[in-house]
């Protein structure tokens, strides 16, 4: 494994400097907005502080501060930009979630499981319903989570946020698996042909009769024995897969 | 599996049936204080209603409300006392918390996932110090989610919580395993050969070098390749060794 490509930094690094996303990994960065306000108030770094900047799709690379403003830090490149290998199979979690479920802990979670997506789902029996005003402000609101859960974790990558989507467009997916305590355990799920799984997780209550159809024909994946919430099942879902993941070569 | 003794219910009851953990399985129980609260202002439980009662042991009753008062219900037995089993082998999590863990987080998930102890460990590396006085309030705290998880998720059988405690009262455990990104997957541990795991997690940072000495001759367990925060190798650890635990017969 190679150490310095994969994760960023050792684990005696995480708490030491500062990560943080952007759209371009250039030779000088202007760090502004909520990124730049975290870097300068909450993380407090100072001019000539190491920090490392990702762009959300795996390649890094680590900068210094050479200026700070109220709100914003400039950065200049001190390495070439590394790349963060992708895990293999991919891993897309796609979650119905209702009442009292938490979506951020959710998508906090998988990302720093190194889940790629994290879509959510409207299932007959999720009770929860976004209108479409609310949608956009919800999906924003997840991003920022996945960008702080990313930094937070030293990720170079982000996983794809989004939803709400049916269970049809999710039965769509190439090697579909489905939680279901019923199931087998990750060790025994197939490699999928070719891209990556994607795990269905229903929500309290389960799947109804059409649903159930939908996913007939997906293997069932179980985190033990125990009846889990969405939002157990989700997180556990990554966790019991994450052994069967491996950085690209 | 046997469905109607373990786990208590099936999913489809989850929403739909109160469950709550009360001292002795008696005929008829009084249920005050904040379980009866709870019943009564949150689940509203009336009179006639099915509710689940469990010892946090494993053994468990099915009652029905005669009774409801402004802040309790009283519960008459519709069945004998049934018995969960234990899942084996037995899991206990020794975590190590630093600032911006949430220890709520990981005794509520680790209670969902059927863990039989959480502990809270003082590493040199953790930055939370609690001294005597918030130390029970802390646990109090602590012991009060299990519960909330543990009837929320309709569990007969509740972790013990407890800590906190140094590194050297972790690792008198036998089969203990250390959580590491450069360790081994779940299914290439080694059953203990009695008992059950205690898989300590070290805080951001990782454990010193005296911890790591006291941890030298413990299997690494792995969940993927990833630095995961505290809180996260936690329920990732017990996600991971859930598909290793069975129902005792």
């Amino acid at each position: 494994m190679n150490d310095r490509a994969f994760p960023i930094g050792s684990p005696a690094d995480v708490a030491a400097t500062a990560h943080v996303f952007v759209e371009r990994l250039d030779d000088d960065v202007l760090v502004t907005g909520d990124d730049g306000h975290h870097l300068v108030r909450v993380r407090r770094v100072r001019v000539g502080e190491t920090v490392t900047a990702a762009d959300g799709y795996g390649r890094w690379r680590t900068y210094v501060a050479t200026a700070t403003g109220r709100g914003d830090v400039t950065l200049e490149a001190l390495t070439e930009v590394a790349h963060e290998p992708a895990l293999l199979p991919g891993l897309t979690v796609a979650c119905a979630l209702t009442k009292g479920e938490r979506p951020e802990l959710v998508v906090q979670k998988l990302t720093e499981l190194g889940a790629d997506g994290v879509f959510l789902v409207r299932a007959a029996r999720s009770v929860v319903r976004w209108d479409a005003d609310r949608e956009a402000t919800a999906l924003e609101r997840l991003r920022r989570v996945a960008r702080e859960a990313g930094a937070q974790s030293r990720r170079a990558r982000l996983p794809v946020i989004d939803g709400p989507m049916t269970l049809a467009d999710v039965a769509a997916a190439d090697s579909l698996l489905v939680a279901d305590r019923r199931g087998v355990t990750a060790e025994e799920i197939a490699l999928p042909a070719g891209g990556g799984w994607t795990v269905a997780v229903g929500p309290e209550g389960g799947f109804d009769d059409d649903e159930e159809h939908l996913l007939a024909d997906a293997p069932k994946l179980a985190v033990g024995r125990l009846v889990l919430r969405a939002e157990t099942a989700a997180i556990a879902a990554a966790a019991a897969l994450a052994g069967r993941r491996d950085p690209a070569r």
